[in-house]
């Protein structure tokens, strides 16, 4: 099987730090709501951000209800010569718990992660955070205790009998992210050099180095 | 406000159309369940493959409950001069409602339809889909009725009379998606032509054309 279940723990760390995006799912008054969410790994945490999801993932918190949040990298698509075979590689995790908020000074600290996960190295270009933000800052946490994750990384399935022709191109076209040019805000006076974490991120070549 | 809830037809097909994977969401047992999925828009439908999520969304269209499907287009991140005001430009539209499972011979209808969304093109290079494949396929239908649609698209917040430091970088950097070189399968024969479908894919500027 091309398209499985795997525990390894490593690739479940690789696919968290890898996106920038997960959706966080909870259940309000029996109906599933799904919200997108920023996201870092801490540790054998994930943080979200409460101020991006309103109320819905807070009142979660609160109410001590499990909800699922998920994770997906879309690897490439492949191209079989059917279209009944044809399919997708990805990773997909979906961790399940209940959301702990993350008050007081951890709450700074989980602010610095989110920051350094999402824009490495920004920190240390803008001024500090005050008092006032951090008091503001609504961050949630969910434990990786129990999770879910699949993955299809594979060619085109084919086999050398089933009677398709083998002279239409089979294969994978692999996907990944490209960083556009960086634009300047109204305020950034002409001339202001591209800060190291832009400049930083925009000449990644992760996750792009798994594109020949 | 630049984070806004949207109603507009246009944008959202835009988004559905623009994008690979969403997210189902189904409540059972009363918990969340999350399963990522390919899909196409269809005039005023989302397609998605009952095969990919498994029991789960066959289960939930056959008692009729109303299930959650999020798609979420990351644009870019929005570099601030504080970590509390950085964010992320997005769209997201999550659409609400009864899965419909497609059947007979609309179910063939469906099938190429999400490959024309997928893989525009691939249809007419590969061989026709055989009767035992479209009784195998699964695809369910939820009708875009119900949604909620979210932006943010906008640059970095700021005031001119913050007290942070103008002489800081402040701005946008966009985000698209990126198409690495095609990697044939093990039996397509050396020397095979790129196919047109694949090639019109790989050189796409849609959705890199936001990007400068």
């Amino acid at each position: 099987m091309s398209e499985r279940q795997t525990t390894d723990r490593d690739a479940l760390f690789e696919l968290l730090d890898g996106e920038l995006v997960g959706h966080l799912a909870a259940v309000v008054d029996g109906v599933p709501i799904v919200v997108p969410m920023g996201y870092a790994r801490d540790g054998e945490h994930v943080l979200v951000h409460g101020s991006t999801g309103g109320g819905f993932a807070l009142r979660a918190a609160s109410e001590r209800q499990v909800v699922a949040f998920a994770v997906t990298a879309l690897d490439g698509l492949v191209f079989a010569r059917s279209l009944f075979d044809s399919s997708m590689n990805y990773r997909s995790v979906v961790a399940y718990g209940v959301l702990e908020p993350v008050e007081g000074e951890r709450a700074d600290a989980a602010l610095l992660a989110l920051s350094e996960r999402l824009m490495p190295g920004r920190a240390d270009e803008v001024r500090a955070t005050t008092c006032k933000e951090i008091a503001a800052t609504r961050v949630l946490r969910l434990r990786l205790d129990d999770v879910v994750m699949k993955a299809r990384a594979a060619g085109a399935s084919e086999e050398p009998d089933d009677g398709e022709d083998h002279s239409v191109w089979a294969g994978v076209v692999p996907l990944g992210r490209r960083w556009g040019a960086p634009e300047p805000s109204v305020l950034t006076p002409a001339g202001t050099p591209i800060p190291d974490s832009v400049v930083a991120l925009t000449t990644s070549t992760e996750p792009d180095d798994k594109l020949h």
